[in-house]
């Protein structure tokens, strides 16, 4: 049983060292024909004419490195099926395990073995991986009723604006305890790190546990939405601090965040009434066309269409991938059963199946478990992550007067936090006041604690509230 | 009917006006909250701690730029469908149109508007197109029977010979004739970029047609690995030669070629019987794991591999995925039908819906009609693409006391140039002797037309063959 992990372990390392344990590949021949094929194609306009050299800007080592990509995946998806096997015998969702692979891996040059480092060098997996977590929300959202989401409009409204504003005065405290000395400009950053939902590792565990259908689903799922966008102003507040630290004078005012806020409901409500409007027609043309593969092909350009445009609005990429799910779930594809096609779902899980986990054994890999080395921000960390997590319980408050509805799960499906309290946090350490960072280094490893642990803890929990919940019924 | 197109064009020219026609994208809050989330993520490191920062080369603007990547999808999926669609209305293979669209986008720059340029600059979608061509070849080879294929060995062996000898001659003998004051350097290298065989081409139209169970696509597939490990050789002798012309000395030896030849043909052969050992036992592991996906997963871990390692040994990673298939196409995935999960054929088709046409679009893309407008060299380029023809028909030779196979169909089943031909061509252009290049620029663009006429040439040709072939049967 053991064995075949060692085996497989095994394999990895031998295949990681080959390609990265050794430097010198060029010299023979055929290593000259492995790297000459990067520096060529169809394209002659770079080798020769040089017309437009100065346009060309395309990196030219990198597909030679192809081989390494290759490698890489394999490495990912091998990480990921081993972790989710594991996990799901200790009666844990499969994302734990991905994401625990995933901090092995990324982790592992610790240990003085550095062949899977490159793999975080590769741009083109963590573009596969944006891709992946696109994918997932883009199902989630196939398996979500609109309707229904938007019986729960109000309460995820109520639940997505406790989630924000409670973890961030929290976080404004625990940082006026632990940094006394330090200005309110650094209480404002600390405070903005807490508030934004990840809601990818939550869809994730739901849908590991085949519990999208509950109504706390949606829920969480409906206040992860308004979180992204409270997430976008609270991001344009802080940038707004920042220029006007930055050049005294200007910051964001209240019309400019009205602005942002408008925008960003006109995109939501706009994008559910115009998509639903023009994706059954998208649909009928598609089903007249010739050709295969066109209900995947046009559902999947429908998808990164809605992705693209809430990423150009400023809201994260998934927030459009979830919406044009939720729409194409209403449009009944009829016209492409008669061609033997499958149901959309059926057709999405294989795509899913390869890049969701590449998603978050990616994820994992980007935790640097060295921050945990240091022990003077320790306890910070430690208090920041306790009202990270206790801040979100109080989004169970936004369904106080619901009946049947478990308030655990849904405070428990907000804690994930990730991107935009890294960002925050970024943001403050590029801002400097009196030629001092208002993030410092410290305060940032303290934040990217709050995440790791956010992330890791989320998983676990969740499913022992939804087993328990399930079993209470 | 044609008003959709125009409606649909009209769409993703806003869309790509929208992004790339303005380049004054800061300035607004907003526009900072779209672009920050690209300078980080869980990875803590490259901002702050700064320990390795060195080590860490990963392209930041990169990343930014995911709207870009998103949207670039979006018009090469939309550009495969509309190509596809109205290919196969005019009775042509759907390949043909993911061509000929790419085409049009590739020099959509020359009416002026420049939007889709960018497309080519995303390295991201030419590592989703790589991966595209290996799964339709892992695909191809899953449709085909190994058994079978071994049974054409012998046939393809001598096919794929002869499509490497004659082309090379006569593309020597043209050189002579077009180029008198060269040295045989140059002919030798115009020799070398009409070999190799691009076989997606050839596959992808056998596969729109349904006839990879057609003896004679066996025969063209075999030829076509053949065809890569001879050009692998030829690639080396040229290499060989630059580095004996540049260095004064070396070179490649006889001996040197015999190993190359060696390694290749080890690694087919061992590939094929240790892959077929190790993929049962490899998925009776993979088939008692936890988990969903597991069959895709592995099934795409097992085709990386060894695409990984035919691409290490120096030939294509298609060569690779193809016996990945092969090997597959013999295991009975028993063990996984229990578990409710579908056929691999079926499961790949999404992905392979997703992937394959990025890869012809975006070989279509890099087709520079420019080369066309040089026509001082025209004259030398049809020559060239006319002994690059005929060259391959003599392969056609190969079969002739073969009864029930239709010569012609084998013929032009090995027309498509691709990579290989332009490797050998910009070797060619970086050696230098007495100061002057050996392929200058004129002869490098012949060689870039030859590449594109023939790409274009097969698919209708070979189609209408297969027709003609299936009527008189």
């Amino acid at each position: 049983m053991k064995k075949r992990y060692l085996i497989l372990l095994f394999c990895a390392l031998l295949m990681a060292q080959h390609i990265w344990g050794n430097d010198d590949k060029s010299g023979s021949a055929v290593s000259i024909a492995v790297n000459i094929p990067a520096q060529t194609g169809l394209d002659s306009r770079n080798d020769i004419s040089g017309g437009d050299a100065g346009q060309d800007t395309h990196p030219e080592e990198a597909d030679s490195d192809f081989a390494g990509i290759l490698l890489s995946l394999v490495i990912i998806l091998l990480a990921a099926k081993i972790g989710g096997d594991l996990c799901e015998r200790i009666g844990q969702p499969a994302v734990l395990g991905e994401l625990l692979l995933g901090v092995i891996l990324g982790n592992f040059y610790l240990t003085g073995f550095g062949g899977f480092e490159q793999i975080k060098h590769h741009l083109s997996i963590e573009v596969l991986a944006e891709i992946g977590v696109i994918i997932l929300l883009f199902q989630v959202g196939l398996e979500t009723n609109l309707q229904e989401m938007k019986r729960v409009g109000v309460i995820a409204f109520i639940v997505g604006m406790l989630g924000v504003i409670l973890p961030f005065f929290l976080g404004w405290g625990v940082a006026a305890i632990f940094l006394p000395e330090a200005t309110v400009y650094v209480y404002i950053f600390v405070g903005a790190c807490l508030t934004a939902t990840s809601v990818g590792i939550t869809a994730r565990v739901f849908q590991d546990l085949g519990r999208l259908q509950d109504k706390e689903a949606r829920i969480v799922l409906g206040a992860a939405v308004i979180d992204d966008v409270l997430g976008l102003v609270v991001l344009s507040i802080v940038a707004g601090i920042d220029s006007a630290a930055a050049h005294g004078g200007g910051g964001i005012s209240g019309m400019g965040i009205f602005m942002i806020i408008l925008k960003a409901f006109v995109f939501l409500f706009g994008a559910v009434i115009i998509g639903g409007w023009v994706a059954p027609r998208l649909f009928k043309i598609a089903s007249r066309m010739r050709g295969s593969g066109l209900l995947i092909s046009f559902s999947l350009m429908f998808c990164f269409v809605m992705a693209y445009l809430s990423k150009i609005i400023g809201l994260a990429p998934i927030v459009g991938a979830f919406s044009a799910g939720l729409i194409l779930e209403e449009v009944h594809f009829y016209d492409f059963s008669g061609k033997g096609e499958h149901q959309l779902e059926d057709l999405l899980k294989p795509i899913a199946a390869f890049l969701v986990p590449i998603f978050f054994v990616y994820m994992g890999m980007r935790v640097d478990m060295t921050s945990f080395g240091n022990t003077a921000i320790l306890g910070f960390a430690l208090a920041l992550t306790a009202v990270a997590i206790i801040g979100k319980q109080a989004c169970s408050l936004g369904v106080i007067f619901e009946k049947g509805i478990n308030k655990i799960i849904i405070g428990l499906g907000m804690i994930p936090r990730g991107e935009v309290g890294l960002i925050a946090a970024s943001i403050g350490a590029k801002l400097k006041i009196n030629g001092i960072p208002v993030i410092d280094r410290d305060t940032f490893s303290a934040v990217v604690i709050v995440v790791i642990l956010t992330t890791l803890f989320t998983p676990p929990v969740l499913k022992y509230a939804l087993a328990k919940n399930k079993s209470d019924k």
